[in-house]
């Protein structure tokens, strides 16, 4: 079956390499729709690139712009709206869900109300909305495939075993640029510390959210709805060389792990061709130059955020949103300057202190809690 | 479907391992027949504890002393045809083949050909006769089910794709007691020396065959005949924890491993419970204390053994025979103290090396090799 895919965010990290993926398999995937929120210049390139059929910019500032530049059988849609348009293109079936954080969560509940396969790198819509997404797509047939390179890792290995043989699931993390600083040192981190990652290069949001751990406790909430796990059953392992991805322990003792070089383009094209694979291009891993790999327990001391992600596991309701949306906001805060690398997860943690929980929301209540979420975390910073 | 359980080589290593996993498993899977070659006490014992519809021993000079000790309704098979029934006891649907060596090989054929499932520890059968086993296999749909496990890892990690999409296997090796030794010092290492394996606890021909790395080289074999796998696929990777059992990589650059404590009552049981898991008792990894996974290339000057297996899987015919025959006697040699250690491959490299290979072997040609090697070898202990 030929894929027709859309990509949302494709300006990014992820859309860029989804992108160079889809070109080198040809054939049977072939690039429909694009989507971005502000890069204009960079949608207008892809277009001429691609001529996809519909293209959409959540900004519209540019629409104006970018218009003109396109090829003349390419629709536009605009505004927010227009990314709903996008991921529900009649003519693609499988959408890369690649915008980051909590934008793209309408686009993403849409198209699995469309029934469309999603390779999903937004993890930000399954911790704000796993409750509505997850049984929607349930309802609706839509197939929901990891594209972070983790829970690619973990859905790959679950293949060795039965869902209700599997015991366990280790949830490995590289450390990030900050896992030997004392909290100290973290304290005062700058932005260039923070987005000097270790060993995956990655977009700015997600790189200083693994300085944070952040990342690690929003993948252990996404694992938890992908999987059907109990936050219990995760166990989060620093792996410094992030060679191992993640790891699946199944009842009878045996552990299956899937490793590779850290390179994105691998759990992007297993989406992409499953449930087959196809000849890769990344780099192939070579023991006889790794020689070692190194796993040290995490430590939830100097890193709260990962003790913060069990809670809003356990939690659930609108936790999820809040957890998600004061981190947001205190990146943001953080990339302007207007606080300090330690205050980002003290914010997120005083605003979850202050949160009153509402279980089993419906999409408005975790939309409003989400914006509650951001207020506060404003009003912290003027205060 | 309740499983009805054949052991031969009982009162082995793995033998009684799988004993373990058998009465520990209970329910849906019985012992109903036990075979064993010489060791009748312990044969006894078992039968006693377990009362198996029948039982085999192989060398009957001691049938008169282990008839009475059996319960009434346990039938007696003795000589190596006994073994043969035993295999092909019509009660049973799964046999356990742990027989050492080719002694194992005329049983496992008899239980292939009556289409048993055959959960295979006596990797020597397919060394000496893979190019019967298999075809021979497919013809009845017996199914053979790796026991070693580095073979149980390949099978467990190619779940994880389709067998078109494997690229490469990974077969891990311990590098045994002598990885870190000389080419002189291995020369007159002892037979204690041989025996101390760093870890794994196995029986005494299977460990020295682990000390020349005979045993890997074997393995190459053993995988090409389990996997359909060419030679030059095979990476041989000495990883001295044995916590990764072996991986395997796909075309898309995936690697997929199978980890776990080195105890053979894990493959064990995923070959007696396959397709299914079920709890199991060995003990769990535990990254925090492991640490650290070392790899490093294995050396071909010091461990010769591992280019004749390539050697040897290249040629086929009536090569892995004579291999395998060649070391068996060598290796009964060094224990009985009639060579040093550095000899054993070496008999077994002259041996090939006058060995006039056949293609398209029949069984009584491979059977010949065999007898004809072991002659080989014996002329030169004597000369």
């Amino acid at each position: 079956m030929t894929k027709r895919i859309t990509i949302l965010g494709s300006t990014g990290s992820i859309g860029t390499s989804a992108i160079d993926v889809v070109r080198s398999l040809g054939g049977d995937f072939q690039i429909v729709g694009l989507g971005a929120r502000r890069r204009w210049r960079e949608l207008a390139q892809q277009c001429a690139l691609l001529h996809p059929s519909a293209v959409a910019l959540a900004d519209e500032s540019h629409a104006d712009e970018l218009r003109p530049m396109l090829n003349g059988s390419t629709r536009f849609f605009g505004g927010p709206p227009g990314l709903v348009e996008l991921a529900t293109l009649p003519e693609s079936n499988f959408l890369v869900a690649a915008i980051v954080g909590a934008a793209g969560l309408e686009s993403t509940i849409a198209a699995v109300k469309d029934g469309k396969t999603v390779g999903l790198a937004n993890k930000e819509a399954l911790v704000v909305a796993g409750s509505i997404i997850v049984p929607l797509a349930a309802r609706t047939g839509a197939q929901l495939l990891p594209i972070d390179s983790e829970h690619s890792a973990i859905f790959q290995a679950m293949a060795a075993g039965r869902r209700e043989e599997v015991h366990k699931v280790y949830l490995t993390a590289s450390g990030g640029p900050f896992r030997t600083w004392t909290r100290q040192e973290m304290a005062d981190a700058t932005l260039e510390d923070a987005l000097r990652h270790p060993t995956w290069n990655m977009g700015p949001k997600i790189t200083i959210d693994s300085a944070t751990m952040m990342n690690k406790a929003l993948e252990i909430i996404e694992a938890c709805w992908l999987f059907d796990l109990h936050p219990d059953s995760i166990e989060v392992l620093i792996h410094p060389e992030s060679i191992i991805h993640s790891m699946v322990e199944f009842c009878d003792g045996s552990v299956v792990a899937q490793l590779g070089t850290p390179d994105m383009r691998t759990p992007i094209q297993y989406a992409l061709t499953y449930p087959q694979r196809l000849p890769g291009r990344s780099e192939r891993l070579d023991f006889n130059s790794i020689r070692r790999l190194n796993f040290e327990p995490p430590d939830f001391e100097r890193f709260p955020a990962l003790k913060l992600g069990y809670q809003v596991a356990r939690m659930g309701g609108t936790a999820g949103a809040v957890f998600n949306a004061a981190n947001e906001a205190a990146v943001e805060a953080f990339r302007n300057g207007r606080i300090s690398f330690g205050r980002i997860v003290e914010l997120i943690e005083q605003t979850l202190g202050r949160h009153r929980l509402q279980q089993n929301p419906d999409l408005e209540t975790l939309l409003s809690a989400d914006a509650w979420a951001r207020q506060e975390v404003m009003a912290c910073l003027e205060s």
